[in-house]
């Protein structure tokens, strides 16, 4: 359901924003090319018509008020470090960039809020929190490049979202731009609050379709007094998601909880001369937070749990090692981006299905004869199954089309989701109405036309 | 907006319904009459045509087709223990009882999640859970009345949510019929999954305006391993709420906070023959909670800083002498209730408000000579002003109502919300549009309608 643009409304509407923004808010030609894509590897059918560098509140609505009148798609973009295309802008569209919009408003620790605009990295509001003993808990791998606007739009997830919520649950209120420019408030300043629809829950995770953000009030909490970490080899990874359910059913909460499988570390080891797959076919990497004792004697009670089924465990409170431990994760995905061109896959299934999930993506892998490399958000059972394809082929191969549909197939046959935090994008599409049925489905266009009336917002995406 | 309903439409219904219904399943006349109101104190205009005691989800469907066909108000009701008149029913309407689906369909203690029919009391989820030494951490001061259908109708909230979440944060999915019968089913079983607009969000808090639920997935939480509870009195309710923001600004987070007035403690002394008044003007209640070590260090930390300002403070991690410390809390409400007719208001402000709240509270009770009784969870910022009326007296009087309506008032312009937790219902709708503006409420609106095209869940409620 692309909006056929003709040439009269692009000229019209590249004329009126020439008259209503600064020359400097407005790129078009070679200047908008690096603003087609976003990081999910897939590419639009060209280049924008013109991309609008908002530097306030004003010039989106400028924007999305003519783009309105003249039906032209517009495409929101913070960072464009998301993984599932959903930032993708294509020949007729004109991309609302959000990254010069980027000031921490407020910071408040009494009430434990920030105000920020949505171009603020995220890294940078958790940093600022820091001052004051506080943190933004949200914390998507991508933390240091992306935007908290664009965490918002995707609803993402990250490393310790087991304990702390994802980021919906981060979110207070929001100023948001519908499609024909009428700004409103969403939300609120306070912890609680039921008055109305839940329209900031809506609008997160929306991937653009429904708003465009324009400020974010967000819940900051308190850091943890003391965070102990754990790493457990494993024969198979396998037995690493047994260990995780085991120590779930023992009811211990790690703030965070990563699985890595053997040729995920064999990877890292080829790119960084590490010798962690000789130690293992899996590596677990828990840690656990609160106060100090606590964060200890949860630390202890896991390695007890683990020390049975693992090959080697060890553990630390020194933030230095840690830091050596957690390396492993956090080079991953450079590493597996060197073997070749990276297909993220994001699916999520119930905790006790982890296991099934692994032996479901090997299957897969043998069967298309693709190369899957898999690592997870153990406690929350959100896997990133990453299919590495020939980087000389510019297409991605019916074979690995075919791999990505059958595990989608598989979590939802395991009871679980296409997406745990990266989003739809154009990527999942496909798959969306089997998920969602197609009643749902239905009635989430009549949603985004309350919104939209004309589906000029990220048209293509999500739904 | 209510409904025009022609007598034959509602004959047309009560045959439709005594065709396709078992009998056991239709009240009408007399035995309708107890279906007619909540435990707001309000009164709709008269007793609803029928009542359908729903005995599964085809009932369901069953009687919001024919509703919907014949353009027929039904107003879904749980236990009817709501505080704001959403589950009123007046002359015409169909009320849809649901609280005989009260079966806990599934508790898996490995995925820690239950599915249940929205009847469930919600005290009894929270009692099955802990036989697996876990827990449903929503807890309404009502919990043991309440269902967990009406609970997320109204994203109810509870003692134990500055820590744990409101409703809302422990629902991972639901089955909802729509207002023509067609069902869907939004969320998963997952922690994590961010596929489509966020429905489950959506629905919850919507008051049976957009659907009517019924199954829900929660998730359930460990039992933490040990609480301990503080009791401090102040000589004002306004130094128990700076004492409050001091453990706040100490990133203390206490997984129950409440604050009462000194009002509120003699109307308990009087009604139970205990001595709190002559303590303290204001008595505040924590809990910590987690490993023992963990909320033995936070009721610590907790008692060094509350010593300076309090008049006393004690300790226990003994649940007796707990349960005899938190009966004060507990005795507030019916205590109340014998000294007249009770109106419970329910703002929340941002944190650092609560002694500014506090203040406009008492200056309101003054300038319309209304006794207003006040307590709080305090961490939350959320505060349960409660006027009591002449008993005598059939209407609020005016001098109430502009009391209730300065509060929220004061409530908006702190930076706070309308209902921190038990809805709009029918008695705060006047105040509604202050709150959204003009542009969000007409966008909830035309969702409502995207939802239910004739308007007829719930009409007059909430929106």
């Amino acid at each position: 359901m692309t909006l056929q643009l003709g040439a009269d409304e692009a000229l019209l509407l590249l004329t009126a924003l020439r008259r209503d923004l600064p020359a400097a808010a407005l790129s078009t030609g070679a200047r908008a090319a690096p603003y087609a894509t976003d990081r999910s590897g897939s590419h639009p059918d060209g280049v924008p018509l013109a991309v609008v560098h908002a530097a306030n509140a004003d010039h989106v609505r400028t924007t999305l008020r003519h783009a309105h009148a003249l039906r032209v798609p517009v495409v929101p973009r913070g960072a464009g470090t998301g993984l599932s295309g959903g930032a993708n802008a294509g020949v007729g569209t004109v991309v609302l960039d959000l990254s010069r919009m980027n000031r921490i408003l407020d910071l408040d620790p009494h009430d434990q809020i920030a105000v920020v605009e949505p171009g603020v990295i995220t890294a940078e509001l958790d940093r600022a929190a820091g001052e004051f003993g506080l943190r933004y808990a949200p914390d998507p791998a991508s933390a240091a490049i992306s935007t908290v606007g664009g965490n918002i739009a995707t609803n993402a997830g990250g490393l310790r979202c087991a304990k702390y919520g994802v980021t919906r649950d981060a979110v207070l209120g929001l100023d948001a731009v519908l499609a024909d420019g009428t700004p409103i408030r969403t939300g609120r300043r306070t912890v609680k609050g039921v008055t109305g629809y839940d329209l900031t829950a809506l609008l997160t995770g929306s991937e653009g379709t429904l708003g465009v953000i324009t400020t974010a009030t967000v819940r900051l909490r308190p850091v943890p007094e003391a965070t102990a970490t754990v790493a457990a080899y494993f024969d198979t990874f396998a037995e690493g998601a047994e260990a995780m359910a085991e120590l779930t059913a023992a009811r211990l909460e790690p703030s965070m909880a990563e699985l890595l499988d053997g040729p995920v570390l064999g990877a890292v080891d080829e790119a960084q001369g590490t010798g962690l797959r000789s130690r293992g076919g899996a590596l677990l990497l828990l840690q656990c937070d609160g106060r100090s004792a606590a964060a200890e004697a949860e630390a202890e009670l896991a390695v007890r749990l683990l020390r049975d089924r693992a090959t080697s465990v060890e553990t630390t409170s020194d933030p230095v090692e840690a830091e050596r431990l957690l390396a492993a994760r956090r080079l991953a995905l450079p590493s597996l981006e060197r073997l070749g061109r990276v297909l993220i896959e994001d699916i999520a299934v119930p905790r006790s299905q982890l296991a099934a999930a692994v032996r479901e993506i090997t299957a897969i892998a043998e069967r298309h004869d693709v190369r899957i490399f898999t690592f997870a958000h153990a406690a929350d059972g959100n896997l990133h199954p990453i299919l590495v394809l020939d980087p000389a082929s510019p297409d991605i191969s019916n074979a690995a089309w075919q791999a990505a549909g059958d595990i989608f197939t598989a979590a939802l046959r395991l009871g679980g989701t296409l997406t745990g935090e990266h989003g739809v994008g154009t990527l999942k599409r496909r798959w969306l109405a089997d998920e969602l049925g197609p009643e749902q489905h239905a009635l989430q266009q009549r949603i985004k036309t309350a919104f939209d009336p004309h589906h000029i917002l990220n048209p293509g995406k999500a739904l």
